[in-house]
């Protein structure tokens, strides 16, 4: 099943390629359209997939992430209107050139044929990851979390009949519908079809994809991120900062997990951070030399225990360290982070430089939180996930992430000497 | 011992990254002068390497081509200055500008890290990689063909020499010297410390390589590259490209193995290529509508078996097949292809648009020969793989391919509203 669905996506491909960046958009407002027309086919899937859930004794949180309704089917309708309006990158040539040859030469950039994403039961990404790759001439096989397979059927139905408006071929954009897990495994491995493989989803399901797959896959989202705050910076300045990366959502991989704090201004600061902290309602997690000086404050504080440098808390808690230096601020980061996004507060020019050329991850910050690394904050548009490792694309992937280029080569009758 | 080598090489791999142009090319330049002047050394283990070779067999064109002497070291010390020459991509910045939060950022080009490679029986490509690697302040983990690896060992201690002479640790350039082939096995887990991973060799190692490494690799190097001959080529141009693509180096991976012909023209032109390719020495396996005109001229010509189409021949054989039109030769392309050079040959601008845009190969041609598809020919300057994947890079592979970005962003006390 899994061959013929990577067969019709490759097929699709080779079809969306060809495709102008008017024709595109004209597909994506039908599919908008019809998101909203067909809502009650999607809703009820919906309604089905939630019993199921609710039944399994998925929580309150998980369920209302997984609901569907009139409202929320409008706002994904109007984020792929808003994927309309995103400049297209195909086409666009990088750079290119007469060779001595006399061959004219381009670097264009095209689609990267099939892109395969696993993802966690949002209805919403099946038509945010759809509409990205159609944007950018790609075909989709998605794989969204077994609880929704009901919903992303549904929708991608609706998707499939906008496509086959515009005449294009239902193999564009495909979903695996069933929950059965064993479809992940072969998915892993249709290299023959799928150009790129993108995981979204927890620590897990990386790891599975880059010990199993045989498709290049982008592994990312994890986010163990840090604040090393140094000696010249002013104490409500870094509060600001760091109440601003650990509370304005906790749950996002690009909230801080750790404080490093130079040792010359720890008397000053922790029993400072401990009470503004406690305010804020973030446990500390401290140690052996920030354990007394945040005891000195109202928070909540407790010795970090094993390992707890090297997950993400996801949640108002907060590991605070102090460091000899920068040298060990940099060391720690090295050691314990996932090298996503890491922060410097400095005023030292010097500093700041040699954080930011030593710190080697995805987003380094300068005196500022590490909330920002993310597509639509880093101005791309749009964001199809965060990558953490270094081939491809590295932190928030645009829709640039979703194409590669061909080399295209002129002449007349030209030959190699 | 590859876990020790593995953090060796990422330890270095920080100091590289912050080393200067002017820096990174001293050191290539001590480089070049120390495998002149410790050539004895180096010669001596080529010369175990080559007894052992011999005696197990090899071939005298194999033993050529592992075989160094005092020309071909200086060679390749010239070819690590000419490195120096190269513009350093480290450090350019791709884009950036303010957003609307105040940040100011910057998408800067960065060292990828540690790169392993793994590659035949070369004792140049040794030095080649570590130079490019260090051009581009990587750290690299090199594990040659095993029939080398006395010589690899001893260019590496020598390049180890001259990096500690400026002070740079030797993990900078580490190589396997084992020829245990359960080592390539354990480097293909080393995700913890190696970034990106080169396979250069046959379609073997690059599937080991795709199936069994959690390291991102790029694989690539295996080409079964076409020339597709359109209703309105002259005669005499067509053979003269045919000729340089197949003969000027058969043994290449974008040499041509098939032509595939416009029927409207195979009546004029299949005798006449077999004129031309009996003079050429060339042996030719045709599809059942070709036969018969081949052999109405003098060319060795026998019917092409089954799996032919989808192998590089890497000698003077050609398959030739006629097609209905040009959606008969891209379909044929995109089934036996390999996704790295094809040609179209064409006066007609909209059949080289359509051929341009319908064929998903690495490099695509219009009125050209296949065998450009070359780091030098392409003009980087250097090549360190050829890819056929569509992940972070494709075709020749520069110093570009070498690096990845990073994104460094600068605020004032900035936090996401």
């Amino acid at each position: 099943m899994l061959d013929e669905m990577g067969k019709a996506a490759k097929a699709a491909s080779y079809q969306l390629a060809t495709l102008s960046t008017a024709e595109k958009n004209r597909v994506l407002m039908t599919i908008a359209e019809q998101l909203e027309a067909q809502s009650a086919e999607i809703l009820a899937a919906n309604q089905q997939d939630l019993a199921d859930a609710r039944q399994n004794g998925m929580s309150e949180a998980l369920l209302d992430r997984l609901m569907l309704n009139p409202a929320r089917l409008k706002g994904i309708a109007d984020d792929v209107r808003q994927v309309c309006r995103l400049a297209d990158p195909v086409g666009l040539l990088i750079d290119g050139g007469r060779l001595d040859s006399g061959l004219r030469i381009e670097r264009r950039r095209v689609p990267l044929g099939v892109v395969g994403v696993i993802y966690e039961a949002r209805p919403n990404v099946t038509v945010d990851v759809a509409s990205l790759c159609l944007k950018t001439g790609n075909a989709a096989i998605l794989r969204g979390g077994k609880e929704t397979y009901r919903t992303n059927g549904a929708t991608v139905r609706v998707i499939q009949s906008a496509l086959q408006q515009h005449g294009l071929p239902a193999g564009a954009v495909q979903a695996i519908e069933s929950p059965d897990r064993e479809l992940v495994n072969q998915l892993l491995k249709l290299d023959r079809y799928v150009d790129m493989l993108i995981p979204r989803g927890g620590a897990g399901l990386h790891k599975l994809c880059r010990e199993q797959s045989t498709i290049p896959v982008i592994t990312g989202g994890i986010g163990v991120c840090h604040i090393y705050i140094d000696v010249s910076y002013e104490l409500d300045a870094a509060l600001k900062v760091i109440v601003n990366a650990k509370k304005q959502r906790p749950s996002a991989c690009n909230s801080v997990e750790t404080l490093l704090v130079n040792q010359a201004i720890a008397d000053a600061f922790l029993p400072a951070l401990s009470q503004r902290m406690a305010q804020e309602g973030v446990k500390l997690h401290a140690d052996a030399l920030s354990l007394p000086l945040l005891q000195q404050g109202p928070a909540e504080v407790e010795a970090v225990k094993a390992g707890e440098y090297d997950d993400e808390w996801l949640s108002l808690d907060l590991n605070v360290r102090v460091v000899k230096d920068m040298d060990e601020a940099i060391a720690h980061i090295r050691q314990h982070g996932t090298q996503h996004s890491d922060a410097i507060l400095t005023r030292d020019t010097r500093s700041a430089e040699r954080f930011v050329n030593q710190v080697d991850s995805s987003a380094v910050y300068v005196n500022a939180s590490t909330r920002f690394t993310d597509g639509g904050q880093f101005g791309l548009g749009a964001e199809v996930a965060v990558s953490t490792q270094k081939l491809h694309a590295r932190g928030p992937m645009g829709l640039e992430a979703l194409t590669t280029y061909k080399w295209v080569a002129y002449g007349d009758d030209t030959v190699r000497a």
